[in-house]
């Protein structure tokens, strides 16, 4: 899971104004929080705004923040004049999430000209405590610039 | 995927007491617009600061009012005095979620007492068009609403 | 889920040949019951050699076929001089795989120029009682011919 | 992924007694290679009667491998008088399923009194080179062994 050699020079300024470009991300208070080549990095403070009906963080808001990380994971590897969109992904959730802070790496198991497999760990900080709230495993296809339809 | 029997006569009040304690789905401007024992309808209008960087509905939100249709779909099938927690989910993105508005209908596959598994499907609405935007397939636990961790 | 066109008049043919290139499939004893545009059947008698130590058929056993009816659901759609590989699938196992014999209908959810989406049922037959066992949600890749490594 | 303590003193005759009574792996030629608390390895050499169309290992059986490493590692650490079934797994295949022989390392991520979550890869070996062919997310319930329905 090491070792990912980008085939952008720019790899990390590429995906931080992408992340930028993530009204979503805003939206839920969540941030990048390091990139590395073919590792992710991103927070979110707790939010009660952002809970499902027991006052744990809502399932999709955890997926959001674990389906971003393995996305910026493979697109730091993915070559310049491309982006990157989710396939697929499947998410268990190990544990309530609970906590004043989570943060979600996502990593790239193996990098494909058209196909990457990422798996992302969402942690939850509990003042002193750490758990794990949830592994993804994800697909994402990397596509030329030009092939993503045009936003509304 | 029809003809299933609530456990709870008042299956449809409890799911809508419960969404109404969701503030994640308010926060995303998702609505309850259908209980049905063992299918629930979840609509959500189009909106800038949900989506990802191409300008499509963010694919942690689509995931978050899929998931929320297959626990409620679970929900309305589940007896008195328990909850409903999402084990794990996997979801098919499959076309860019652009549109008016969403709407997101999970249907119970197979009720359990402890394990239920649903399937949900994401449309889209582009005017008159309309187009599945993805599809995912849950596994939800049933606990004593006792046994659900306090929220903090 | 239904009226998908063919893109090859030979689907039918196609499909049935490569089937019977599979070893895998006779090893199993598993048989194409059904072939139609975007829907394949495989049937398996039921076989204590394919048993897990509960005397159920063996969860791998079960996805064996649930994979080889989504990806020939997927290859009936697929243009002349290609091949369909899976990518990834996710299977629930709502019920032990009890029964004389199982039935596994693949069916395609949405076709594409590169990743297909299908959804896989398996059922068992015991006596007179029928059961779904498995629910498979798929993604496979379609491939020039030539563009799949060459067999060892 | 480390330190899991065993809560079944007898963990590794346990579970080599009951992958002995896995009619399935015996027939796929698989053995089982390793035995540690959440943590078992299985072995599969090559076999042409296991491959798909294209002579690479039909992914049914790629699954059937990790589905029961990660089955066994879960057993590992479960109490005395229970049994293990999968509910649910993803398996992503990364690479073509190519090599003289194969194997699957299956691990606890997150042991659990009902649930118990764990992540599988599957490595293939021809001759020198070593490739990882897939990776497994799987949930798995633990049940009294007197629940698990009696076998056919």
């Amino acid at each position: 899971m090491a070792g990912w050699k980008p085939r952008n020079a720019d790899y990390a300024a590429v995906v931080r104004d992408s992340f930028a470009r993530q009204p979503a991300m805003a939206t839920l208070g969540a941030t990048l929080e390091r990139v590395a080549p073919g590792e992710v990095d991103i927070g979110l403070p707790f939010a009660a705004a952002l809970c499902q009906q027991n006052g744990f963080l809502h399932a999709g808001v955890v997926a959001a923040i674990a389906d971003s990380a393995n996305g910026y994971a493979a697109f730091s590897l993915a070559p310049p004049g491309t982006d990157v969109l989710a396939v697929e992904f499947k998410i268990n959730l190990m544990a309530p999430a609970k906590g004043d802070r989570f943060a979600a790496r996502g990593r790239v198991l193996r990098p494909g000209r058209t196909l990457t497999v990422c798996l992302a760990e969402v942690i939850g900080f509990d003042g002193a405590e750490k758990s794990v709230v949830a592994t993804m495993l994800s697909t994402l296809i990397i596509r030329p610039t030009e092939a993503i339809e045009a936003p509304r």
